[in-house]
């Protein structure tokens, strides 16, 4: 699907040269072998007009999370690109902060099915589902 | 879905009230009846960790400018929240600006539905459709 | 959306009033709040050109499932109507039955989420899950 | 994904072999290289519980004859599996007969995007956009 080379990578790598995710401000907080975790602590700048958390914000962590979650799957070789994903926002998110699961649930030779689910955190500690995600990415051969 | 008062909202706060919008560097382009088109000038901060505009990135974009071609279409008592999306990512994504355009394919009453397509243009002017999103948005009723 | 009225609806009515579902031989195989489970025995005419179970198939049991699960929670007066769905197919799907279990992830007042999994059965027992559906229902008012 | 073989195919094949495609009554109307038109003859077997044709009969259509159109542009040693699709139902559907056309937007070596519309044709012959479909359909070598 390119002509650029994709390199291959590793967990670590997913966040520290991903500019968008460290521009964001989401952080990895554990991963194992088909799952992923990932932390962000909400900040103004990620709203949109009604002050709740960017649809995009949620999605971006809840998609990149899953390429974490895939990675962990992978063969030195490979690396994942993302092919397409379905998020259902279930309740207006706000909070201090957005915790991020992702889930392998289908790991094939040329795709990897990932589930991420995006839950706020209120001050109390209590945290809600927010949205879900379904994620499908391509294994791709890196050079 | 929520307890916090959604103000009703004009084409134009959609942009200077939103703050990922403004963060992100997309702006509005153009809008009419049923329609509206974005643009963003790519810069390294959207990438990914192979080099491309993240997914994130264009997810963004096609969900915040079908908010605008569905605010296109609202009374004056009303506003939108983003209750779904679907993107399929169709390339990788590289260039040095997106365009996005967004078109309503059905304004009901609670519910509207739009599409989104997210063009890459290159240094010779030329475009490239690089992502299809198609969202779900519910009207609410402002306070 | 429609002019014809929408009759209010029961659990058990989405079965024996479904043609659709009669004409598939699905049958509920149980529910409860917030739930529904449905068998289907397979047979030739499920079949896509390989002779796998059709991704219709499971999509049609996978949606019907969760309006069973979504009317678990309506009022007497209201009915559903699904408004979308997203679907993957986890692997090839073949055997001698299929399960599909359905899960309300969110009742709003308008709208209610489900997840749908459908598992196929092999003869000695075993099941298998060969696809995953997110599911949007509108609660309509019956008349 | 799987250890049956699966057999090359043919656009005719597509429909002869598939026996729920045989079973819904599902007919092929025309067919180009990345585009292919069905059409069903709505009978009362088609109906959900209030009487509009099941969105599972809608979404079959859809994935069938998306199906189609990706295997106008497979070599004689391919076929494809549907990986996943997204559907919208846009407004109740009825009428006398249904017409889908289904388009490829993306064909890569290893996935096939297309997008799929549903019209419903009433009795005076005019017709509605009903639903709406993104569907990912992988490629497989036949042995």
């Amino acid at each position: 699907m390119t002509k650029k080379p994709v390199p291959r990578q590793s967990v670590e790598e997913m966040f520290s040269a991903a500019a968008f995710i460290q521009d964001l401000g989401m952080r990895i907080a554990g991963h194992g072998e088909g799952w992923a975790e990932s932390r962000l602590d909400v900040t103004s700048k990620h709203q949109q007009q009604h002050g709740f958390i960017h649809a995009g914000v949620q999605a971006t962590m809840a998609d990149h999370t899953a390429g974490i979650a895939a990675t962990t799957m992978l063969d030195s070789s490979e690396a994942v690109l993302t092919h397409e994903f379905k998020i259902n926002f279930l309740r207006p998110a706000s909070g201090s902060a957005l915790r991020c699961r992702s889930t392998v649930l289908k790991r094939g030779k040329t795709l990897i099915v990932c589930e991420s689910e995006v839950f706020a955190l209120d001050a109390a500690g209590g945290d809600k589902l927010v949205s879900k995600m379904m994620v499908t990415l391509s294994v791709v051969q890196a050079d």
